[in-house]
């Protein structure tokens, strides 16, 4: 992506590149058949799940004028348009923890007022958005996203790995967000610790929450939550069981977090004839057919009322949420886009960001909270993705492995059909080299195989020489399976929980606070800074099992105390972001202290650091020597 | 082991061969240093917690009259003189459930008889002791251990995974024994489904037995449990993990199992200001200097006082007594003593038995209950010897390949300095061959190294050629340190548990079920008979994971459909058994089932498979062709 600040030319690029892929977009979607709905439904569950919880908090910060109910809708609604209009359809977009902040924020300003009151409250967030529109629109058309050039590795991780922390904190305790903001009047969900209390909302005489039974909630939250993180993760490993037949491993592998679920709140009904109605606690939402859910649609209508003073004075709340929306939306774009995922259709900074505009304001006028491009779903979807894509490519190089020692050929014609095979599977737009290095890869290994084998070259193969079932795995590189209808199916999905929610209140809570841990420790692998924190604590006597796996290049080409001073670095500045969100409302700020990692990158670390080690371990576009292949990591994530 | 029925020459011939090594036991032991606390701590842990919950389920059953102090008491002193003039130091002696089923069973007869009754109960068992003793007195001088030698793999195993099943029966519910016999009474402890319950003993009214703290009882007890469990599972493994500073890792994977014990223990106090005293549950044991434990002492002058019809009368539990301890002795002593283990020194099955039909007296006068040779204690413990014997040997050849390589001597020399350092270790008393196959095997391995890379054979090595800390495993042989330090350690802190009684009760019950559940896995890995199963559930294409670790010969020589039938035949056979511990009283006899094994084994069997297969999955020592060594599943679950 060149660094253009002319008005338009960053959308005008965005729109031709995606155009041209438009329509493989849909075709390659509907041509993994059935196995898209392994990445749907994970993606799903771990957007949904979030979303439901936030929507909670909102209900109990907004006196239920805000619901779950509107956070899915919006969820749904955005999620919908931006798979079928939107530029990058890796992006995953949901209602966040900094909107339901800031939404708590004007919130509690706005229910004071005299002229305004909890009555005209949506109107005013209405016109918030019409000035995040702006804004965005503003920055959409000035080439802001350039700037996303600058950002690095280092940046993007550290941004993924607070992300990551913030979520393990939700599911412990209160997030700090919450606590600097909120801790007046301590209504928040509390993660699993909150299970041992009280909930503000609810009335304390109530049988549920006499001593003994609080105590009972929590343990058995304890036993709820670990349950599904434990199960959950383990799930998620299945394909590299050793036990089990393959479909069946394929199967919890791909749909155990959704399964565990289930299997969880199954249980949690378990000891129900013995505990009163309120263990374990389970989600509370409205019924989404009740008259407070209608409120919304009038919405626009009352947005005349609102006095021309605190329409001006939205623009205040506005720019925060823009530069926030602008930041928050661009960095999940770039992690989903991750060099090791070897993407080949282009990407879209300039043209989503300017969507997103537009979603803002019809969130607005519908008076729902807007929804922006979120972490780590945007990642795992790209991640899930590039699973199913091997698994398609595994299946086909299988088959035509076995056909090929049926046919009782050589080991080079075997090759030489995998070769073939591969080239059939491309998709037919290639906008990046990516794919050309891959073949040559390929070919490679091929020449190589033949000329050390000679001997066997001209002997029919058979699985002592090239096992399709194991050996198929190595030749594939990573590539991820680009399309539009796992975004829109989830879009859908979201959309449906709507109607769910008398099934969704049956989750307890505690399984939602095992989910949360969960989506925290699946968002590490594959972040370098995390794998380089685990370097650290590798025993020194143990580090040539880092080298025997793949890994990434810096560990064989910079030297180790070099590794730990850069690390060092960077994780006391992730501590300064954390640090940050406990600040009362500047909190949600944070991302500006992310930005000025840029200028840090650029113009301090290199005085630090040797150019070349910077550059194996934060590759910077604009930096000179072209960057070194990153995959590594990657596929060890993907395979394992 | 010749077969013998002379009378007394099984028995002098045990005492002539271990009186040779007996100084070397004590000496070998001393110079293990502090390591040797690392089995100590573990085998006295894995000792002592069954023995105290066994004690805690006879106080109960007898009304107090016998308590954990009484287990404890005859752990230790059995123990103590098994470890000074016992013959086979790797055996662990211990109180076990068909004794405590027994005295149960001996004390519900006891108790309604006028002219007996409680009072007369301790006395009347020392009748019982006196007639157990003299029936072992003729099995041990007529050689009745000779049979041991019919004793083949599938009897043995069977055996281990049938008392793995009970301990993980014992963590879960009431074990199966229990429930037959004392079904009537329902008072024992009940493993973690009796958390939820009130226990017989206790007054229902009291607080901790209300509904809300009951659940709240069994949930905490559910998190205790998985806690230690996994936790302790883990911990065992930590030689093997990739963080942390090796003498870290060796620390907690020696100690970690009573170092979760404790962690466990401290967790379960964190919420004691919440809760009332009654939760966790934890063990409930008296006074050890109260008068009721001090009735013991007399029971020898009150001998006197039974009836003559009921000394006669005491032959009959007596024979099922003795055919019990007949059977579990020796069963224990030869799980101690597998062929995978390498031991050096000779077994000691006669005079062993012997000595048990002395001890049995003693603990009859005394008034307590006598021990036995305990499973899976005795082969845990030989396993962690193995372990120890692995880290000495270890840490002497990588220190000796460091030196030399620090010398610049060439590959020959190292391999030579490694052998000659090897030599010097070995104990200077061998008894049987498998030490000179363990010298064949590095010297093999020498020659294999030194003519394939002969033109390093002539530089001086570097790490890259031969790393001392990662190739030094790959030379080691399973060898087991043989001392009797060990097992008078552990005696001795048995002992000191009846002095720290105070401290145990503070461990809550949950944490000894989830150490029955750690005990039952950590005595699977090695049992071919588990390997067996796990490989039938083994995905085919994931079959060639197995051929790639380390395996036993039957893997590849024997037909997977073979396995198949011989497999399934021992698991219905298990199911048997398992069944009988289900009939009342009947059900100690167990044991009958599994040695009718032997004649189904030496003459139904090879009707049914080939003789080559059968000699593969389960070599007799009475057929001709040597046996294999299968000391390749052992190894995994050593260096593990």
């Amino acid at each position: 992506m060149e660094e253009t600040f002319v008005p338009f030319r960053g959308i005008l690029n965005d729109v031709k590149g995606r155009i041209k892929c438009y329509r493989q977009d849909w075709i390659g979607g509907w041509n993994a058949g059935y196995r898209i709905f392994a990445p749907t439904t994970y993606i799903f569950f771990a957007s949904a799940i979030p979303v439901i919880s936030f929507g909670e908090q909102l209900d109990r910060d907004t006196n239920g004028i805000l619901t779950a109910v509107q956070t899915l809708a919006s969820t749904s609604l955005c999620g919908l348009l931006h798979s079928i209009i939107g530029g990058q359809p890796l992006l995953i977009l949901g209602v966040a923890e900094p909107t339901v902040i800031m939404y708590t924020f004007m919130y509690d300003f706005a229910k004071n007022r005299d002229d305004l009151g909890p009555k005209l409250f949506l109107a005013w967030t209405g016109w918030v958005c019409v000035w995040v529109a702006i804004l965005l629109f503003l920055l959409a058309i000035l080439g802001a996203c350039s700037i996303i050039n600058r950002f690095t590795r280092i940046a993007g991780e550290l941004f993924g790995m607070l992300i990551a922390g913030l979520f393990m904190q939700q599911a412990i305790k209160a997030s700090t967000f919450q606590r600097g903001i909120l801790l007046k009047n301590n209504s928040v969900l509390q993660g699993i610790v909150g299970e041992f209390r009280i909930p503000k909302r609810d009335d304390p005489s109530l049988q549920e929450f006499s001593t003994p039974w609080r105590f009972s909630n929590g343990m058995f939250g304890l036993v709820l939550s670990f349950g599904l993180l434990l199960t959950g993760l383990k799930s998620r490993k299945a394909r590299s069981w050793r036990y089990g037949a393959g479909w069946m491993r394929g199967l919890i592998a791909d749909y155990g977090l959704p399964l565990m679920v289930l299997v969880w709140t199954g249980i949690s009904y378990a000891a129900a004839n013995d505990t009163p109605a309120g263990i374990p606690r389970r989600l509370y939402s409205p019924n989404p057919w009740s008259h407070r859910a209608m409120a919304n649609w009038t919405v626009i209508k009352e947005m005349r009322d609102v006095p021309i003073l605190y329409i001006i004075g939205a623009f205040i709340p506005a720019t925060m949420i823009a530069v926030l929306y602008y930041f928050d939306h661009s960095v999940a774009s770039q992690l989903a886009q991750q060099k090791e995922f070897n993407l080949r259709k282009p990407s879209s900074y300039h043209y989503d960001l300017l969507l997103l505009g537009g979603m803002v304001i019809i969130c607005g006028l519908l008076g729902i909270p807007p929804s922006n491009g979120v972490i780590p779903q945007s990642p795992m979807h790209t991640k899930s993705l590039a699973t199913l894509k091997h698994q398609i490519n595994r299946d086909k190089l299988v088959k035509t492995a076995k056909s090929s020692i049926n046919n009782n050929e050589t080991l080079g014609q075997l090759y030489g059909n995998l070769q073939s095979a591969y080239k059939e599977m491309e998709s037919p737009l290639r906008f990046q080299p990516a794919s050309s290095r891959v073949l040559k890869e390929l070919k490679e290994e091929t020449s190589q195989y033949t000329s050390a084998d000679s001997v066997l070259s001209g002997l029919p193969v058979d699985t002592s020489v090239f096992d399709p079932e194991k050996d198929v795995d190595d030749l594939l590189p990573v590539e991820v399976k680009e399309q539009r209808v796992s975004n829109l199916l989830q879009s859908l999905l979201v959309g449906g929980c709507v109607g769910a929610m008398p099934l969704i209140k049956k989750i307890p809570t505690s399984v939602l606070w095992g989910y949360f841990a969960v989506m925290a420790i699946e968002s590490l692998p594959g972040n370098q800074f995390w794998e380089r924190i685990l370097l650290l604590f590798t025993a020194p006597s143990r580090r040539f099992k880092v080298l025997e796996d793949v890994h990434a290049a810096f560990v064989e080409t910079v030297p180790f105390k070099t590794i730990i001073i850069f690390t060092l670095f960077q994780f006391v500045y992730l501590l300064a972001c954390f640090g940050i969100t406990w600040i009362p409302i500047a909190g949600v700020l944070f991302p500006l202290l992310i930005m000025l990692l840029v200028p840090i990158r650029q113009y301090v670390l290199p005085k630090f650091f040797k150019a070349h080690h910077l550059q194996e371990l934060d590759a910077a576009e604009y930096e000179e020597a072209p960057a070194m292949p990153y995959n590594s990591a990657m596929r060890v994530s993907l395979t394992s």
